[in-house]
């Protein structure tokens, strides 16, 4: 109705031939695991890969685990947005408005894994101190946690931001509980945890294997940048703002993130029921697992996946739940949903690509 | 006063010769520690040691890395006991009372690492089901963080109960809090990691290496037996029953203990104050570290150590702080406190044999 | 020509229904790899799978990364004979010729993976103690490294030995070399090391978290079972009998062997020849990848998949050469190997449901 | 006679006041080692130290782990000769041949832990390509593994050579064997495994994380500077020159090296003496420890120490014996070392401050 794609401008998928895909920033670790996740998904091509590092050279000479299996050279971003019908960055923030200016231009899609699309320009201001340079694009972006916003997406979307990894678990985790209004307003405290692929690629002393093997502490305590997408996700479901204390950890595993996420309940609320209500609020959710009682969400469980656990732990003497959330970082936290946000925004199945089970151990 | 130790049934200590120390239960990992700490300590001799499971082998055919340093043989308790003027214990819960009554028969003194002179009966019997035996003996046993007891320790000191690790942790990192009377009651929450020595040496799936490597997840969340241990320690500090919500997690490292603890901030505290607060509270203490603002405790840094380390992260967009708080589970946490324990019941220089620097790496 | 499938006996594929494969041993950890691999191949069918330990519980319970993926209940290896076409045996040794024995009269095939039907009786009764018991189901098993003996699989093969993971690494890394007669005999060396998911789920003080983290030590050196095996590959290729000394080690982490090879070159040989000879020798073959010079072989860049990297160094300076070989112990090394064996054996494309890259970190 | 230290132009040590010892490098992982073992060495006082890329901060604040308890302000090295009776330097190599000359110059001993003074100027031109700019100092250095040399430290002794870690450990580990003559010439290879403090405390990609943990590769296969210096001592001990394969691995964990030094027997040679051959050989060394048969040296069960253990494991079958030998490369492999030659030269007890039992877990 007015939604044909072609008539917005972008490139029509001739249904002939596979969805191509690019990726910006692909030797970052996101973009690693997107173009892993892209080789294998039966419904799409692996198109261009840019890198600013590494152009010229091989995916896998940065990469041996592709060697023979993905040996293409890195390129720049226009070639990728050129040659892509939906192109993926994984960039430093600041970046990604040029990046949907050109996709626009060049009939492309953008799913952005960065920061620049997801906060509505107050918060952009206050957390990251900058202004939006193109307030026009953000009208067309969409912010997706599939579980919770699919209907957002739309035949003409062209931007989508896909979320933040804490974000994610952390509004997975506490959306059935804020949904149904359950919580004590300000009482929403998240202490999580993350491996180190979460701090990127880039070296520093603090994830200098020495340093960072049988380490273990907190980091930006109260003052990490994903505060205000968290929050910004929470006031939605709760229909009124919502601020939380939100303290990350550095946990020296590779991959998953695990958030313990407490919330006082209000008086009343019966802690035998939270577990029915959340399976009931995730009941058509393929991704999402809410373990029966008794059972821990542990991370080990999820890594390598599109997969989401969640175990509930009231701690009635002190009127307080603890809902424990895991999910692969670089998976659910980040590529594996941004491939569950492509498959949506082009009508594929919803799971395509990114469905394998975990590894068992 | 009447302190006289020698009056009191316990063994003299001849000052021509050192202090002998024995150790029931030496085969565990915190009895294994105490084995290490006391061949290093300048001022006792190590004595027997026994091991229900390992009697008769050599300690070096359970623990190799005392071989040819500590190739005693492993002998029963009573040995431990007759021949000790000091006897730590360090086993399950429900057999140190028992062993306390031959100290006691024996002239030697027992410092208890397990649970069972921790607490008032009251909770005892709510948290592990059993009853005092010997309430008589409860009478001669104090409970010593010594940083926070240390004056209940007094010559004629039979039985001293050594705290938890998670307590110790919990209990230093919330004391000057406390008892300056700044977090709200009832809003105490306290998320903390273990190492995975602190599950002990037995056997079990969860800490089967491939299935612990690469993972993390609570356990017992809000049901761990050290809550009413850690409730006990706040409230007197507090001067008001205190209730907290405690969830421990199991983190792939060997040692080593983090909790992050939350507290509410009354109205009008000032955040700017707390590293202050917190230096004048422990200025004489040379095993409590509190750390300058803007750098954040890490339990590498305490590693093998009995050093604590404590940073502290307001958080006033909601009125709340958390406390970064590091041990080693082993160290301070059990083995290294047990032993400065011992130093104050016997007069020795508080620090001797445990003030090693821990390892920078 | 006469081997025609159904004339032999065997259950015949009806061509509109995926075949039927069952797992018995699935709560083993390579038991829960095929179950993985299974679930995601295109082309078969996921049939029931059997347990000893936890016949009646989920198989989700056991391993809770596949809740809600695979909640089947675990059954009997006599169910799982009867409802698969194909079998896989993944037990302690001794059992096979008993679970053989059945699958043949059921119509079934197994594919075993443990060491029954993997020696010749002599090396078999010298390294393992035991007898043939059934010496015909001998005749009717093959042995079977896809990449140098695929022709071995025939359509009536009943039983395929599925080689040993130490085994799959130290052949492939030296069947160039043997095959062209460089090495000096007897030179042979073997010094190989293995993530602990290679000791099994079975729980031991080795493998005990704190025990084998940040902990590195040879086992069974030069005992080691799957020296006999290794030197029926290399004596096969060489055309004469090879001894070699074989060192494996326990490296602390979850997937993946890394085999350190060893050699003498024979008088006249040019070490700068050697990537051109592996590269011809694998030209052909998907999953071994010849590293180019300069580059280093890191069991990281295999794990979780069913490849295996190569890579030449020469020391001119001894005459020797190091031919460092990695593949997943679980994957090309177990599981992913039985796999393509299946494949092969129903005339399957070989790399169906195990050709995913392995992620890139 | 004659060795009169203060003739020399030695500062004198002064028997009322402690030895004075500075460490530059002192922000590398084997400087601030020094500085843990100096900090509680009983007989020495801990000078300056220095650092070229923190001069002007508190070493605490590189390495928090010495937070309140060596906050002292890093210098330069010229500051660190002054004030210092014994100067160690772990630096880089090609600068210890300055600091050499200034330390003679201002009456100081050096004790250099890096590769300037331990190679003959042919090889240290052939695989350094460098060239000896004061021979002349050379001539006053002396190179010492204790055990092995600890007579050529005398009281003039103005430079010592600490051998490399690898160095020390395959040299303890074969000097029995070859001392004895048992080993085939031409036979010895060596497969050495080091943990990544072994890599220094700059920033690699190789040891990020990510890229390190739950990987294992070789890395300068045969080619690894470590070479010739083994070749030295085997050589010297063996009464004949001795060259070897050698190729070492990173191990993902933080301390520790394991040697599996691989050696064919010459005919005649008794396997079963060859652990009493070992015991003899050390029997007067507190530091080595040579473990009874059936049981395996594993580096756990020396990390953190200054000891060494060796396990024999002969190969009947093939000819060959492979002895397991292991050491923590920041202890007995660097710094520990250190120590035990500070003590002979000095005069002092060899074990002082570096006696210290292992943790055992």
């Amino acid at each position: 109705m007015g939604n044909d794609a072609t008539t917005m401008g972008i490139k029509s998928n001739c249904h002939n031939k596979k969805l191509r895909t690019g990726v910006i920033g692909a030797t970052g670790y996101a973009g690693a695991e997107l173009v892993r996740l892209l080789l294998g998904h039966p419904l799409v091509e692996l198109g261009p890969l840019s890198s600013v590092s590494f152009e010229g050279k091989a995916l896998s000479e940065v990469y041996p685990a592709f060697y023979g299996l993905c040996d293409q050279v890195l390129t720049n971003e226009d070639e990728v947005i050129r040659e892509s019908d939906v192109v993926f960055a994984s960039l430093p923030h600041g970046l990604a408005e040029g990046i949907a200016k050109k996709c626009l231009e060049q009939g492309a899609r953008l799913i952005d894994l960065g920061a620049d699309f997801r906060l509505a320009e107050e918060d952009y201001r206050a957390w990251y101190g900058l202004e939006f340079q193109e307030p026009a694009l953000h009208q067309r972006a969409v912010y997706c946690i599939p579980e919770l916003h699919r209907e957002r997406i739309q035949p003409d979307t062209a931007v989508i931001a896909n979320p933040g990894c804490y974000v994610t678990c952390a509004t997975l985790g506490l959306a059935p509980l804020m949904k149904a209004g359950l919580a004590v307003p300000g009482s929403i405290l998240i202490d999580a945890k993350s491996g180190v692929t979460g701090a990127g690629r880039s070296l520093s002393q603090t994830t200098h294997f020495p340093d960072c093997n049988e380490a273990f502490a907190p980091y930006k305590a109260a003052v990490h940048r994903h505060t205000p997408e968290i929050e910004q996700n929470l006031s939605q479901l709760a229909g009124e703002p919502v601020r939380v204390t939100f303290v990350p950890h550095l946990l020296p595993v590779n991959r998953g993130i695990e958030a313990s996420l407490y919330a006082g309940l209000k008086a009343g609320t019966n802690c035998d029921n939270l577990v029915e209500l959340y399976r009931e609020f995730y009941k058509n959710e393929p991704f999402v697992k809410v373990l029966p009682k008794g059972r821990t969400a542990n991370l080990k469980h999820v890594a390598y996946s599109n997969y989401c656990h969640i175990s509930i732990h009231p701690d009635p003497r002190t009127g307080r739940v603890m809902i424990g959330t895991v999910l692969d970082n670089m998976g659910k936290g980040a590529a594996g949903q941004a491939v569950q946000n492509m498959n949506l925004l082009f009508g594929l199945p919803e799971g395509a690509g990114i469905s394998a089970p975990p590894p068992a151990v």
